[in-house]
């Protein structure tokens, strides 16, 4: 079995300045490319320990990719420790001292001849050039291929993507796969899924399932090994219909979309209009609704009435609803969906109040309880949550529990 | 000088399913704290693999940490891993096993011997108890320091912080720190940073200086090493003044406040409230407003104007400004300012509308065309802006730049 290693370097890393994405983003990809990987590395801009780690790594493996190090300045030491490890001289390369020139033209930058270390690459390397960034390069060296890459994600993802995957599957050809599905669920605990996938014979045997808190959802991978990706599809289909007839509307979807994007799709398919009332999620629904391209085709818009005034003057909750039962109460989260629903003529209104902590809590209402509202044409729902966590937990779990409120009610 | 590493284990992160936030969080403190880590690795959950890659460590390194693999699942090897590359046997610690045999008790699981297995750590190893969730242990091997540590983030750092950290700070007792400072800048390019950096004479020596874009703010990271934190600190706020007079109001502020936590503090030292209109932001101003504890007292609410009825009926913008200058202009975005001000009797109203994208674009007014609105008592400011990117990274710029725009008003 071919086998490789993600190597990174850098000191920002290594000091703990800088979270490294490039490692996730190649492993992921090469995972779902039927490529394994077995090992991580990142050590600092230091030439000596960068050359004894790839030293290493051309010693037990077939495959390796590293990133950082490559740039112009004196930090930028994987180069010549690349050279060292190889046992390659560096070489001016010839097309990447033609396009330095003219850059440095272009800004009437005179040439002097230390310009030309900028295009040395290993003898024998095949320079990875995405065009008007910065470059990779390329080396087989015995029986060991190596992939060196920008540090900037933009730039490692650009040239990952474009040469490095299509070059390696070309070259190892895998003959099995992984496929790897990521299911969505909101209003299910991680031990109620799991009972559930205890209880399913479909689960106990050749599927790999994977629990992964996603705050406030929760996300179940399920993995299948295979030679052919329409079978192993298709398996996956039905477990995720199995799993769909067990937690029914906990299930978000089976693909990638999000809970803004579900809800659009369901008003759109509808025909239907929404506005939403916001207390104390600030504007957090609405921003999250408008995230969807071409939302502004069903949704009309908001009030974020934080104020008791703004409830009574935008929304019309009533003076004595506001004295009598509190700005936190079923009676004001009703009266606010209807007012918002009545004062953009929408088909939905969606509304939320609550107390999102840290102060403001009580006895009878501790932090964390919220209400919330939707009105439509058949008058107004209510829920009442008691929420916990801090500040921005309860907001994030409010705007979720009202989306998911109005994709239920759409669905029905 | 004593230099460590950091190991992580689990199958879910070598295939990319997860990221790991372990290390980069492990690293960061140990950075802080003084203590030099040379190396991370991450392998998957395979014991021999795990057994190779501790003994190495344990070769070079004077302490490691090891996150991952301790739970009571058969993916979980890091523990016989752990024996065997420590050569010591496993025994049954009795404090854990009380605690497990209550666990069960509590939840009426009968008793059988195999829950034992639950129990073990290495023989002369110090149980890692933060009671009530997933323990670790501490083994100090020869000269080697070794700690190992659940995965789950929040256990992980628990432990870390409460007792990994103190302990090898205790023991190791650096004798010089480095301390760094990470200042956030907004409304000027990491290329003009760079111009100022290399002029000013106190940043050419002595300083480590890094650039990370933070979209879409940019940080800077200033860096020193020595003996006193006093004296360190000092200098960081001379780099910092020398900083502040070249770039104004650019740089957000010496500490870790967010912006909006800055235009809290302005609001609330002035007195004032404030309201905002939203278009294309559709209720972000007013999430990240509200993100802020006690925002309530300042921030009176806002109005979600996604249709132009809204902006008409809610904010009193006049159907023929509406018709002739559109939606989007500077005539809409200085009356929305005033009619949300009027609307909530705030100090100032803060307005946006524009154009977030993908479509609703024209010559004349392209995707990324927006206008900012501030009203207060001598009247209305408006500003204009192109910006580039897709629908949420105009939607952040949008939001960003009208929060900076009412913090440099504030603080005139």
């Amino acid at each position: 079995m071919m086998q490789g290693e993600i190597i990174a370097t850098g000191t920002e890393l290594i000091t703990g300045q800088v979270a490294d994405c490039n490692t996730h983003y190649a492993a992921r990809r090469l995972f779902e490319a039927g490529l394994e990987v077995a090992r991580f590395t990142t050590v600092g801009d230091k030439g000596p320990l960068i050359r004894e780690v790839l030293e290493q790594a051309m010693s037990r493996s077939q495959f390796i990719i590293i990133t950082g190090g490559l740039g112009p300045t004196e930090d930028d030491v994987t180069l010549p420790a690349a050279a060292l490890a190889l046992d390659r001289r560096l070489v001016v390369h010839d097309g990447l001292l033609d396009r330095i020139k003219r850059c440095l033209g272009a800004r009437q930058i005179p040439w002097e001849e230390r310009y030309a270390g900028l295009a040395l690459i290993p003898e024998g390397a095949q320079l990875l050039d995405p065009g008007g960034m910065a470059c990779g390069f390329a080396v087989k060296h015995e029986e060991v291929r190596l992939y060196f890459l920008p540090g900037v994600p933009q730039e490692m993802r650009s040239l990952f993507d474009g040469f490095v995957l299509p070059n390696l599957v070309a070259w190892a050809q895998p003959e099995e796969y992984w496929v790897r599905r990521t299911l969505r669920l909101f209003g299910i605990s991680e031990g109620q899924l799991q009972g559930v996938i205890c209880r399913r014979p479909e689960f106990q045997q050749g599927v790999t399932v994977g629990y992964y808190p996603h705050f406030p959802e929760t996300h179940l991978s399920l993995t299948l090994r295979g030679k052919d990706r329409a079978v192993l599809n298709a398996s996956l289909d039905r477990l995720t219909a199995a799993l769909g007839a067990e937690v029914g509307e906990a299930l978000l979807g089976p693909e990638e979309a999000t809970l803004e994007e579900l809800v659009g799709r369901l008003l759109r398919t509808g025909g239907l209009t929404v506005a939403v009332a916001e207390s104390c999620t600030g504007g957090l629904i609405g921003d999250r609704l408008t995230n969807v391209p071409g939302s502004s085709d069903y949704f009309l818009g908001g009030v974020v009435s934080y104020s008791n005034e703004a409830k009574h003057d935008l929304l019309k909750v009533p003076p004595e609803v506001l004295a009598q039962k509190g700005a936190v109460s079923p009676e004001t989260a009703g009266d606010m969906a209807r007012g918002v629903r009545e004062v953009f003529h929408a088909d939905i209104g969606l509304a939320v109040t609550g107390i999102a902590g840290p102060s403001g809590g009580s006895p009878a209402k501790p932090v964390g309880t919220v209400y919330i509202g939707l009105a439509d044409t058949e008058g107004e729902d209510v829920w009442h949550y008691q929420f916990y966590g801090n500040r921005t937990e309860i907001k994030t779990l409010t705007a979720q529990t009202a989306l998911d409120r109005l994709r239920r009610k759409l669905k029905t």
